[in-house]
């Protein structure tokens, strides 16, 4: 309180905490940056503001996977080049971005918007479950298509993961999550011992 | 070029383009930012740009010293029981801020606007020296009045230093700069050649 009260302006004083809302911005870097934008010219200022009131006000999401969309298909479910069969389940948008960023994935998504987290109040109907369920009992032979279980390995993602599972296993559809161990790259000796216990549990053939 | 268009909608590749366009802000954390803003409440995201609007458009800056201000004289230029008759040169905004927050200083301010900086463009006309030597200029008695040049050590700081010194030692005011030399707590094992000797050759009786 003592430090707010330094600021030279009410004006600066609002911005400043509005700015240090923001997720790992404290508020000298949000001083930082409302000194910063006050030296900018107004219509570069409006134009930052409109493009994050317009993000705001105009996102759409994807109907199908629910992944941020211009349309009501994205263009990851709009794709006819991409096997519609495979869904991988996500967290959020921003796990379809790295996936997609491999290169590695030529499968659809499904973005459940959430972990399922009694800590925080989640439960399984403030995600896209239900709508997954939905999806995978639409597919004809079910057997033959495939869900990912893309989700982290914490006891949240764990969680979210078994519950899905329970909820789609009588459709029959294959049913797989992501490998675990270690990183390409990674140095036993920092690899700590779950992980590293896990990597030879389900060690590989060598391929050569 | 090809990172850009891996995002799923043009309304996030605008405010991911727009707010990494803030210092120290790459594209990666702008990405974070504009996900974040997207699962807030519509008026939070509202009240965060609308803040940083009003900054922008209503923003005033002190008559007399140039710091921020939302009236026309700042409260340090109107308080009574500032000295008034020692003025301390800064850069910044934030200069002002810092000193403000030592205690320390209980005179008044000039906030310059910037530095002399022939390198970024910016010479003695765009800063506010002019108005500097305007209210040397009607200070009476100015000998028992004081300036402290309280700028950078850099070449900038020094070329702005020796600049205003020429347009106000006419005047016979007393021209005094900040004391340099090692910081409290400092390491001399760990401290640069320049200051080291600087702090020898300007040291000061032992006050115990």
């Amino acid at each position: 309180m003592a430090y707010k009260e330094q600021y030279p302006s009410a004006l600066l004083t609002e911005a400043v905490e509005a700015i240090s809302s923001l997720p790992g911005v404290g508020r000298r870097s949000a001083l930082r940056l409302a000194l910063h934008l006050l030296k900018q010219p107004a219509e570069n200022v409006h134009h930052f503001t409109s493009a994050i009131n317009d993000l705001r006000d105009g996102v759409c999401y994807c109907q199908r996977c629910r992944m941020i969309s211009d349309d009501e298909i994205c263009a990851i479910c709009a794709d006819k080049t991409r096997d519609q069969r495979t869904i991988c389940v996500v967290e959020s948008v921003r796990d379809v971005m790295s996936i997609e960023a491999t290169g590695q994935y030529h499968g659809v998504y499904h973005v459940l918007g959430g972990i399922i987290s009694p800590i925080a109040g989640v439960g399984p109907s403030d995600l896209t479950i239900g709508q997954l369920t939905e999806r995978v009992n639409a597919l004809e032979n079910p057997q033959t298509a495939e869900v990912i279980l893309a989700l982290s390995g914490d006891v949240e993602g764990e969680t979210t993961a078994f519950y899905i599972y329970r909820q789609i296993e009588a459709s029959g559809i294959k049913v797989s999550s992501l490998a675990r161990g270690l990183g390409f790259g990674d140095d036993l000796e920092y690899a700590d011992s779950l992980t590293l216990g896990r990597s030879i549990t389900n060690r590989q053939i060598f391929k050569p």
